[in-house]
């Protein structure tokens, strides 16, 4: 039976990868409306286009003044004001203030004319409905936002390469900037492969199972950004699977071949990464469990990953290898990192030094309590070992384990 | 100026909303196709239809034996055993093993009749074409998933309430689920309200900004699962507020009411809250910075949230208080914990004790390294501290502060 060769740390297998592929997105871009942007990839620099705040805007309730009329207030000796009036809500002032003179001012609304301050209406007593007093002195600017503090019209908003966030979509709507150039969704073909591997709606027959794959790598394709695009199932003849390969390839930006990436005889996914273009496989074998019989390649510029047929390999590797190759397809060099939760280890876990393990565990406890990660064993494969987890911890390779009661970051898949 | 009364912090003021209502779905429930299920939450317990694996099933390469045959098996002493076939993967066997007889086994693939365990292929050699050495013994099982070992007919897949992930939809499919019943959407209703504010679409006049509120908000609905049901804008008018505030409370399952929930003379949103239904407002007022003129209130069964019309006040209610109960509208009881980061923060940060500061944090640092949280300073209100920012630092109510060099946690938006 053939060896591994080159079994490399996952991290290093991906940046062999990543660094054949450009910076820029590969997949090309397409104008989409900001409110619909959430989570797609910015395709080039947005510049401000005007200054926010657009105005003087109060920061505060109050009155706005002239700061120097405030100078020497205190408790013991307020300054005295007439009130000539207010600047409501989304209007000019139609009000200058003369010596002595203050206006009534909302939180994110104008000042007076000659105003260049606000008192808040904590520091102020009203003597009758045209008297105020103020007990404290303000500096010029004090309570009040000044234009183009938030952002200024000569600024970036936000870069090339980055995921939009709710505040993203607030922060370039607040600028009248109702569309913007986001990246193309990458496609990624999924191939399962095996005679053995059924279509879901099938009912499997003695020996078979039904196609998880598929849809387990669509779910972290669709997460990552990506439009996964189901290719099918092909058997065990290795020209089917070639002539599938290709097909899927051409249709996609990159590629992602489930099982047959082991080095069994009937195994031979390696040789079809071969054959898809140049250069090939890059990688063959992760040091990693699960998910060691995994392939990582570059086909003519397009990345083609092998997953181990097992459900639970494929979803470990695809979750280190595929989403940040999605991401890097639009060309966000530095991806959200995956979602990771702080617990206590509850069991000792074992681990061969020498190689990454990825162990899943079910958090238990309280919200305000320590949250304590139970590790969930089971046989290699099993899915529902992922269903009853909440996430993995991860076993460094140069630990030959971690203790219970130690601290461990607990992945989501 | 009216006060404050029972400025309540944000967990005891969600809880006592969601101690109102119920556990079940309040929305109703549809079924939907597996693989469109990612993110939705189930409406009633899934049980396995079946077991899986569904037949004994090698969990190695190599050979499938009667265990009895390999006792005492050693590499000094190994046992011989006559290859009579092999099973192919997705295919039952075709052949039954006699005393001494071996048959290949694949990973996932079905064992030879008669046969109770499998032998790895590394720990056996090939003497020639029809004669295998295994130098170890293997128990009965040993290297074969059992029937049910996996999941078993008689157990639960998923319970009511759980967030449909990858690994879910996986294992749903492996068990040939093609559809489920989940809860639908919430529809959460948001009205903009304020003399001030303007559609994105148009050119602020003095004194006016764009609506962001609707938008951030509707991020935010749509991260938890919800759907968003933008009501446009209202101007400061009392009456027109009110009408507005009604009609979509009756679209919706849910209403977020931004602006206007601050205590000045012209913000009266607590009183549409009254207005609006049985009980009405719960909370007014949280022991939180920013976001502390919130309101949370209940009408004829739907929850009303008062957001403050500061868009960083705004989003960090909404994160705090809107996430946890869309989730609950859709009978998920425990929903998944916002995303956070662990970091070492970088400056002081200064706070106030009694009541929970959130403070943006700018997160600097390599992969390996450790992170560090650099807080982002502006005044309040500004949108672009937010978009600035990775996430927020929570300084807890009984903390005067956090000092740089400690550990926290950034949790994102």
């Amino acid at each position: 039976m053939p060896e591994f060769f080159n079994v490399l740390p996952p991290q290093e297998a991906l940046a062999l990868l990543l660094d054949l592929l450009p910076e820029r997105p590969a997949t090309g871009a397409g104008v989409v409306e900001t409110v619909d942007a959430l989570g797609r990839v910015v395709a080039a620099e947005i510049p401000a286009t005007e200054s926010l705040p657009a105005f003087p805007r109060s920061t505060m309730d109050g009155y706005s003044v002239r700061a120097a009329d405030t100078y020497g207030a205190s408790d013991g000796l307020p300054a005295w004001f007439t009130l000539v009036g207010e600047v409501p809500m989304g209007c000019a002032p139609d009000v200058s203030l003369e010596v002595g003179e203050a206006v009534v001012a909302y939180t994110g609304g104008m000042l007076a004319g000659n105003a260049d301050a606000v008192v808040m209406v904590e520091h102020t007593q009203a003597i009758d409905a045209h008297t105020i007093e103020v007990m404290r002195p303000v500096a010029p600017g004090e309570n009040v936002a000044q234009p183009g503090e938030d952002v200024g019209a000569d600024e970036m908003v936000l870069p090339a390469g980055h995921v939009i966030r709710p505040q993203d979509v607030g922060a370039l709507l607040a600028l009248g900037i109702e569309q913007i150039k986001v990246s193309a969704r990458p496609r990624v073909g999924i191939l399962s492969m095996g005679d053995e591997v059924v279509h879901p709606g099938a009912t499997p027959g003695p020996g078979q199972v039904r196609d998880i794959n598929t849809y387990t790598v669509a779910g972290q394709v669709a997460a990552a950004g990506g439009t996964a695009v189901p290719l099918g199932l092909v058997g065990d003849d290795y020209e089917e699977q070639l002539v599938a390969a290709r097909q899927g390839l051409a249709q996609s930006d990159m590629l992602v071949l489930s099982a047959g990436s082991s080095v069994s005889a009937r195994d031979r996914t390696v040789d079809i990464v071969a054959e898809l273009g140049e250069p090939g496989p890059l990688v063959h074998g992760l040091a990693l469990r699960p998910g060691k019989p995994a392939i990582v390649g570059l086909c003519d510029g397009k990345p083609v990953i092998g997953l181990p047929g097992n459900p639970v390999s494929a979803m470990v590797v695809s979750s280190l290898l595929l989403r940040p190759t999605v991401y890097r397809l639009m060309g966000c060099v530095h991806p959200p990192p995956p979602v990771e939760r702080a617990a206590i280890l509850a069991q000792d876990i074992p681990s061969a030094a020498g190689r990454e393990d990825y162990v899943p565990v079910r958090l238990v406890g309280g919200r305000n309590g320590m949250v304590k990660a139970h590790p969930v064993w089971g046989k290699s494969g099993f899915i529902f070992t992922l269903v009853r987890a909440d996430g993995l911890v991860r076993v460094p390779a140069d630990a030959g384990g971690i203790y219970a009661g130690e601290s461990v970051q607990v992945r989501e898949l």
